[in-house]
C-alpha cells in the first residue's frame, strides 16, 4: 500500500517544534512493508490543508494526517475534512464523555473551547482516543482511506498503534510475501567507502535480490538489507557480516546503548560512567533504555575538577601537570567511578565540547575516553567534528561502542 | 518573501532519520519575517523531486532543498535540477580542490564516487561548502530562486547561515518595517485555558495588531507575540506579563536550562544535581548550554541505592522505611550533592519513569523533586504522563523550572 503523511500545524513551519510524528509513522509504515511515498507539513490554513489532502489522496492509498485538532481557533482540520468528505459536524456523546473524563482526571473545568472537541463530521468513523481529548477520525472515499489523528506525539502514537494500525492491516490483504529485514550497525567506515565496496559485491551477484538502505545515525551507520526472498537475504547477510566484521558492532535493529545493556546482561556485568565533557549524556542514553537499572548503577558527572578529585579520586597533580583533558585523568576517572559505584565496568570522558575551552594542542572536539572492564583499563584520545551538541553526542556514542567492543 | 523547503532522501521517509534541517530553516526564515508556506520530504527519486520542485516554485519566491547531493548512487538531485533549469553537468575545479582538501584532511583516499561531486550544472552559481564535499547550488528562473544544499545538518547549517542567508537578504529589499517578536515561557497553564483568557483580552482590543503564536514545548509553553507596530507590541507585552505573571518563568526566547544558568550567573550562585529517575538528563540539559561550567559543578546519577547512600549520604533506613521514591530521600539527595559538589544550589529527582517499577500508591510517572538553595530545601511529589522518555523529559524540565522560580 502507498501511504502519505500530512503534518498540520503553524508551529511546524515556524521551526519551534520538530515534527517527530512523521518519522514515527514512517518507521511503522516501512516495517509493514508499505511505502511512504510523500510527507509534508502545512499551516493551519483551510486552503493549504485541502490542497495537501487532495494531493495525498491522488498519490497514495492511505493518507495519515496529524495535528490541527486541538481546541484553539487555529485548528480547522475538522472543518476542512468535513467539507472534503461531505457531511456536517455533529455532537458525539462518546467523545463528549471522554473529554469530560479527561478534564475531571486532570482536575480542570470544562470550557466552551474544549466542549467543541465533541463535534465530529457525520461522514467519519470516530476512533477513540483515551489518552487525550481530540478523537481520531477515519474517512473513506473512492476506495482510499484518510485517517486524521491528534498532533500531540503521545496521543498520536497511542491512537495509531492501538486503533489505526490494526485496521490498516485488515485492508492490506494482498497475497504477497512480507519483506524481511536484516540490520547491521557499523562504526569506523564512511558511507561512500562502504558504498564502493558494496558495488563490488553487487558485481559478484552476492547481493542479488537484496535492497540495501543506508540509515546514517549520529556517530555510526545503520544498514538495512531488505528482501522478500529469505534464502538470498540470509546469504547476503552472512557475506556482509564476514566482509565487514571489523566495523560491525551489532547485527540487529538496536542502538549502541541497548546493545551494550544487552551484552552486559548476558555477561552478568554492571557498569557506571564518569563524565566530564559529555555532561551526563552517556547516563541519559543508558537510562533512556527501560530495564537499564539491572546493569547500570549510576554516573558521576564531574564537571568541576573538585568533583573529579573529591568524588572520583583523580590525582590533583596529574590534572595540574597534564590538564583535565588527558588520558591519565580519564583512566583514574573510570577506575574511580567503578570503585564508587561498585561496578565491573565503567566508561569515562574528558574533553572540549566547545565552542570555548580550546588550548594549544587540544582543539575543540578533542575527547579522551577511558574504558574499564574486569580485564583492565584502556584509554584513547579522539577528535570529533561539529557543534557542541554534535561533539557531546558523538563522544557519548563512541564511548558506548568502545566498551561494547572491549566486551566481545 | 514566501519560502518552501524540500528535504530529499529515502532515509527521511523510512523513519530512521528525523528531518531537523526543515525546523532549522523554518526558524531562521521566520526570524527574517519571511513566511515558510510549505515543507515536504521526498524520496531520492527523479520524478518525485521534479514534482516537488515544480510545486514549490509555483507556491513560493524562494525554494530551499536539502539532501540528495552525496556521492552514493541514490543521490540524483543534481541531475534533476540540471534538467529542470536547463544546461548540463560540468567539472568545477574549485569544488574538486575542496573535495581533495577534505579527503586529505580526513586521511582518506579519493574514489570515483567522491570525485563525481566536482560535477555541477553549468546553469547554477556554485556556493562553496568548506565543511564538506557536496557544494551548494544557486539557481534562478522566472524571478524565483532555488538553492540546493547538502543534507548533513552540520554542512547545511554552515552553507545556509554563512553563504545563502546573506544573499537572500540582498533579494529582500521590500520597504517594510521588520516584524518584532516578544517571547514568554509559561508553565502550569494549559493551551486551551490560556487561549480562552486571551480571547477575552482580544475582545478588549488590548491585543490589537498583535499576532500570537503558540509554540508548545515538552513540559512548558512558549508564546510569541508578533507585530510590526512596536508601540502596540510593548503595550500587549506589558499587559500579558502582568496578567499571567504566576505562570511566566522567562520573558525571552530561551530554554529552562539557559534561563536557569543566566539567573545563577546573575546571582553568583552555583548548582549541582542528584538524579535517580531522570538518569543524567538534567545534567545533559544544563551542560548542553555553552558556558554552563561557570555555574554547574556536576551531578551524581545515583541509579542504585548504594550510590545514594555511599556518595550522597542518604540514610539507608529512610530508603528502607519510605522507599527511594520519597520526599525525605530527595531532600537528602539535594543536600548531599550540594555538599559533595560544593555548590550553593542543587536539584534532585527520584521517581518511576516506567514502564516497570510501579508500586501501590506510586504509579508510573510519580516523581519526587528536591530543590536546595541558600534559603533551604523544599520537596514535592509530581505526576507526569506519557512514556519513559516523556516522563524523564518532563521531570527534568520541571526540576529546572522549580529551581528557577525558587531563585526569583
Amino acid at each position: 500500500m502507498k501511504v502519505s503523511v500530512i503534518a498540520i500545524g503553524d508551529e511546524l513551519l515556524l521551526g519551534n517544534v520538530v515534527d517527530t510524528n512523521t518519522p514515527f509513522l514512517a518507521s511503522l509504515v516501512d516495517n509493514e512493508g508499505w511505502q511512504l511515498v510523500h510527507s509534508c507539513q502545512v499551516h493551519d490554513n483551510p486552503l493549504d490543508i485541502l490542497f495537501a489532502v487532495k494531493d495525498a489522496m491522488r498519490r497514495s492509498d492511505i493518507v495519515l494526517t496529524t495535528g490541527g485538532l486541538g481546541p484553539t481557533k487555529d485548528d480547522i482540520t475538522k472543518q476542512v475534512l468535513c467539507e472534503y468528505f461531505g457531511g456536517h459536524l455533529v455532537h458525539d456523546p462518546e467523545v463528549a464523555a471522554n473529554v469530560a473524563r479527561i478534564f475531571a482526571q486532570r482536575g480542570l473545568a470544562m470550557n466552551p473551547l474544549t466542549a467543541s472537541q465533541a463535534m465530529v463530521p457525520d461522514t467519519c468513523k470516530v476512533i477513540p482516543n483515551a489518552s487525550g481529548t481530540a478523537p481520531g477520525m477515519w474517512f473513506e472515499r473512492d476506495g482510499k482511506v484518510l485517517v486524521s489523528m491528534p498532533g500531540v506525539p503521545r496521543e498520536m502514537r497511542y491512537v495509531f498503534t492501538g486503533e489505526v494500525l490494526p485496521r490498516l492491516r485488515e485492508l492490506d490483504k494482498v497475497d504477497r510475501m512480507p519483506v524481511q529485514h536484516r540490520y547491521f550497525l557499523l562504526e569506523g567506515i564512511s558511507e561512500s567507502k562502504l558504498n564502493g565496496e558494496l558495488d563490488a559485491l553487487d558485481a559478484n551477484h552476492v547481493l542479488h535480490a537484496v535492497h540495501i538502505a543506508y540509515l546514517p545515525q549520529p556517530g555510526y551507520l545503520k544498514l538495512r538489507l531488505d528482501s522478500e526472498k529469505v534464502d538470498e537475504l540470509e546469504k547476503a547477510t552472512a557475506e556482509f557480516a564476514s566482509l565487514f566484521s571489523e566495523y560491525i558492532f551489532a547485527n540487529e535493529d538496536t542502538t549502541p546503548a541497548t546493545a551494550l545493556i544487552d551484552t552486559l546482561k548476558a555477561l552478568g556485568l554492571t557498569v557506571s560512567s564518569a563524565e566530564s565533557c559529555t555532561g551526563g549524556n552517556i547516563a541519559h542514553m543508558i537510562t533512556s533504555v527501560a530495564g537499564s537499572s539491572a546493569v547500570y548503577n549510576g554516573s558521576v558527572v564531574s564537571y568541576s575538577n573538585e568533583m573529579k578529585i573529591n568524588v572520583l579520586g583523580v590525582n590533583p597533580q596529574t590534572i595540574a601537570r597534564l590538564g583535565a583533558v588527558s588520558e591519565p585523568v580519564v583512566e583514574m576517572m573510570a577506575q574511580g567511578v567503578a570503585r564508587v559505584a561498585q561496578t565491573d565496568c565503567a566508561v569515562s570522558t574528558s574533553g572540549i565540547a566547545g565552542p570555548g575551552g580550546a588550548t594549544p594542542g587540544k582543539p575543540v572536539g578533542t575527547v579522551c575516553i577511558g574504558i574499564h572492564t574486569p580485564a583492565g583499563t584502556t584509554t584513547g584520545t579522539y577528535h570529533f567534528t561539529g557543534n557542541r551538541a554534535d561533539i557531546i553526542e558523538r563522544a557519548s556514542t563512541k564511548s558506548l561502542i568502545l566498551l561494547l567492543r572491549s566486551l566481545k
